[in-house]
């Protein structure tokens, strides 16, 4: 547990998008602050002039340092001698790519949003970027930062569960069940292909089922069977997923990400199937995860240190009992940043260009899948095995 | 709620299989017994004779009235003055078939264990043997014998869910995790497929899972999308089934049934999504049953007869608060078939031919899609839509 | 566990109280029927003519030995050479006493509901009658029937929880809530001092949660500080209770009972803080108990005969996963009765006396320590200590 | 919800006590820095000069500003220009009224860490202090910060629950269960009482438990019976409490408080029992608040800002199923104060004095109950009645 995680020097942060109404961008600031590692020093936060300067002024940001799109602030920031060393990008999908490969390519470190581009092609295109630049790449799935999805995947990694058997993952919302208004901003932007991508809770949400289904399996998706859903008539994306997998180490698996599940807030859960015993995780209840063995009594871990790896105990900041939540989760990505950014050293858990590019094969596969009456369809992984994100 | 539901003339009632370690045989009984409708007077437990004879003892059988096989039995007691009035069917999958289409044609009311049959064939012909005999068959799909999965059946109904959108389902268990010791009699002839048929999991547990899925939602599976895994190497069988769902109402759907699922006894989940709101209910806490608004608190419902249908509150036997379990469950169908076998009417949620025929075409078909590769196979069901079991 | 208990020879069976609107009469009939163990053949179901006719006729219970009272039941049965061999006393509070003590005298064995007596003295002649009779007195402490709760007090005589420190039971109900209606029979009787005794809620279900804490923790409630409320104006009797205990082992403890709990069916749940390990057990899901080892993760416990003692093991009916309820654990007392009855053997667990006994000081106590201002006021046990019902 | 709730100019804190090894130092200044109202600059962290030094230089504290002992510091920044406007006193109890007493006189605002004195003397010294002060002085009784604490509290005085019947409220806690380890600085001091006081658990926990039960029944304790229980040998102080409680407005109720409570983390529970409905939470569940209507189907509340009112959303900063935890609830009292010194005016909800002058009254009188064998002891409130911290 880090009690006192604070350090004389923070890292200068900018940020692309989070503007006055967004959701995530606020987000990432209280995320990037609570450990005291980060300063805002710098944003692009919205296209609309008005509301790009009201959001500054409401940050305490200089206005000098408030820039008209992330290619001035790219440009403005690498002129100074103080000018931010990170990047968030936190907009709608249509931008993460070009404001990506823009901010590696300018030189910056990078924390971005999912899903990571449009396309696989996008996607390779800037791993390549990334490995080129020496910088490093955060994707913000966040979820693999709850010190117990860590412990699971470390549980898994050391052969507690055998081998395994089946991976039930789910992510299902009900903010998307009736048409939305016009004014909810975040509902709109994410149902309109030209700032969402070809996949709507697919690319969502279903991208982070995905990626924890990976991250804590250790296990890769070789192949996906899926239908798309539009629930609420006229949309042009879809808002149900189901899916069918097959794991490349002979696990199999089920994925359904929904956000017209009726009375579902946001959840997320997982549960891996191994042949000695099986895990079971769920986003809305972060501090137990239950470890079911084979034929005896199912046991409640909690987010205690003294049964934590030093590693996931860094993320841990108030003992066992004391709640922590989605926004702790949050901060545990931008620290392992900070702390690699000084140590040269990132955790192997920390989700960054190969989810980003498994990600889009995915989505990928699922439509090709969906457009063939459901057949099997393989994700051409590029890498051949190992869990994403490196061995534990 | 009925405290009294004794009656002064009890059904007289005949049993095939459930000899001496034999699981489900001694469930019938104590299903039969509970409410004082039948008596157990007539069986033919065993094929050993030594294990027919010293169940037939155990339970206060006359030694004239054990029975050598099941065409015995029928010809035995059809023969009596007081003979049985109903039999109940509790052998392996294998002698469902010809025990039942015997049963019927001797004028016996029927219970039967699921699956109905090896085949959509063999199911069909029992269907047209039931339709021709005027008796009526009850075909143990136990879990519709919960309050609370009659009353979310029944809240579907009544529209309060809106059109549905999604049904997942499952059904899990451990037992079968590792290879079975050679004397594990329960194991052995659900993994030999001359006695199972052709599905293992499938057949055993997922035709369980199908079952409630139709019959909470009211609407009927048109196609499936399935794979079958045998988890555990040499076995016969599948012993985990993964499947896509779609209905005939519109709804989409998923299914999981595993035999292999470490850390779980005997977890039959199922969540129906509503375009207003979702129901959830669980098997192994079967007291409760969540009702979830969209955009409003979830609401717990309990096994409360002030808020259940009279013709529902006919199986409540204590008041809320009070559990009541599988056995209370078991025995609402018993219950059931006592009633309609005075009054003649039965109601309309009792398991019976239909489930069955329904059942064997989910299994072929699921069989059909798998060796598909996955692709989406109908169903080729025979009456054109409807509840399972006719409207409530 | 026992699929197959049935028996060729029942135990005869009679009743007085039970009539028609009755509640708890019908528990019993279901729970000695579950595992054929008895037949009801006789009863003196109500003081109302008409009333107890009609039930014994619903029962099928010949006319003949439907008796106006308990005393002609008593001599009627006694004097049959079939007659009865078990009384099952149901009635009322102030019928326990004179009832159960003519039963004894008259050679019958007893099953009877609780509170045993109106007080310490009739509950100490009671005693001495029992002890004289020979025969067996079961005492309707039903929720010392759930095998998780005898496990529990399992554990803790066989060290696991270590020395134990505190005991936190609370039994809860909202059913009295509100002023009862004239023609609530079940509310108007436990309201009356004439027909409950000077206890309301205290008697009726405190004493519940006093058996229990005593049962499972093995040890006696020594002293008791207590405030007894009236919640609803007007009533005659306590229906709030809320009390401090000292245990002569050591352990301290705490017991609430409550009738006016607005929202609680039937909750009586019960926690064992121990040096080493607590455990956890609540009615109202009654398959699983919390083992909670200092420092390390809970385990839920289920009801699985592989881990339970086989003298528990003989208690359930169906495998974990399979939830057994109310009725189950009620009918393991007539179980363990009839067991008894043909071995001369009765498991230390069975209800009896002493709980009676006990459970009469207690109400007494109580009632002293609310008179006098909550100070501590002992039980004046007669017997030095050990576990209510002795030793497992 | 307040995504963004940053302001243009952060109040500048002094800590007293927080050094390294402490617990809840690090817990203040991450809920001080969440939402960017505060910045740390000075500090007195230790009378250890070597950890108060590294203290200071790991949180990039200017040397300057690192003082010896509270004195030192707010004569150093009260005589500076950029000196510190807030004070958090953060040291084990003994220090909690002189350096509150000195800050408060020496023109600071306080924020205090519970008890907040020796005495009730003290206390009430520390109250007139703080009225002539026209400073504002925070208690940190921070689970009043959680959401759905404060809606709780709404509920109720707005009479959702009727007329309150019964308050259960108990904190429990493992971590003292065994004889602490010579280095355990966080045991050391709570079970000495020159540091800690007359109380152990019962100053430590109890008085939270005690707080939030007047806070959200908005019902004063008027009188107490309690024991003071000390489970390990040896232990000058209680580690475990059990009280009855009787409040002005008429409810009883029960609090449990327990450091020695193996397997519970940090669990912090309460039960409101009112006429027509209850309430239910629990601290390690903190997103989910139960309204248990009489007769009705219990629902589920969670935090979402569409139900709460707009100034409990205020503290909301992430959307219902979100998680949020200990540290955003803390935060929220420090972004309530920093609101507060902007306009003047602090919430009603916002624990202060009175809540220390009653924490310190029931302390004390159930000191006094426990000595004098569990009478019942009144708390002598100098206020006739109201909710502690004013009607919301």
């Amino acid at each position: 547990m880090t009690i006192i995680n604070n350090t004389p020097r923070r890292l200068r942060l900018a940020m692309i998008g989070g503007g006055q109404g967004a959701f995530i961008g606020g987000v990432h600031r209280m995320a990037a602050r609570l450990d005291d590692r980060f300063e805002l020093v710098a944003g692009a936060f919205s296209s609309q002039a008005e509301r790009n300067l009201a959001t500054a002024s409401e940050l305490g940001i200089d206005e000098q340092r408030c820039y008209t799109d992330y290619a001035a602030l790219l440009a403005g920031e690498a002129a100074r001698e103080d000018g931010a060393q990170v990047v968030a990008i936190v907009t709608p999908n249509h931008l993460h790519y070009p404001a990506a490969l823009a901010s590696l390519e300018a030189g910056f470190h990078v924390v971005c949003e999912k899903p990571m581009t449009f396309s696989v092609e996008e996607a390779e295109q800037l791993a390549q970027a990334a490995e080129k630049s020496a910088r490093h790449f955060v994707l913000m799935h966040n979820y693999a930062g709850y010190p117990l999805v860590q412990h699971a995947r470390e549980l898994i990694a050391e052969g507690v569960l055998g081998q395994l058997r089946h991976v039930q993952v789910e992510y299902i919302q009900e903010w998307l069940s009736e048409p939305p208004e016009a004014d909810n901003r975040q509902a709109a932007w994410r149902l309109d292909p030209a700032q969402a991508g070809a996949a709507g809770c697919l690319g969502d949400i279903g991208v982070h089922a995905f990626q924890l289904a990976q991250f804590i399996s250790g296990q890769r998706v070789s192949e996906v069977s899926a239908e798309l859903v539009t629930a609420v008539p006229g949309r042009a994306l879809d808002d149900n997923v189901q899916a069918l997998l097959r794991f490349n180490g002979g696990a199999r698996g089920m994925l359904w990400a929904s956000q017209t599940a009726a009375g579902y807030e946001n959840a997320l859960t997982i549960r891996i199937i191994g042949e000695k015993a099986s895990l079971q995780w769920a986003q809305e209840q972060p501090n137990e995860l239950w470890l079911k063995p084979l034929n005896g009594p199912s046991q409640r871990l909690t987010r205690r240190d003294d049964w934590l790896s030093a590693n996931i105990a860094q993320g841990v900041r108030v003992p066992g009992g004391h709640p922590e939540g989605y926004i702790e989760a949050f901060a545990n990505l931008y620290q392992a940043l900070a702390d690699g950014y000084t140590s040269g050293e990132y955790p192997s858990w920390l989700p960054g260009i190969e989810d980003g590019v498994d990600g889009m094969r995915f989505i990928a596969a699922a439509i090709t899948s969906h457009e063939a009456e459901g057949s099997w369809t393989p994700l051409h992984l590029s890498k051949a095995s190992g869990a994403s994100g490196g061995a534990p």
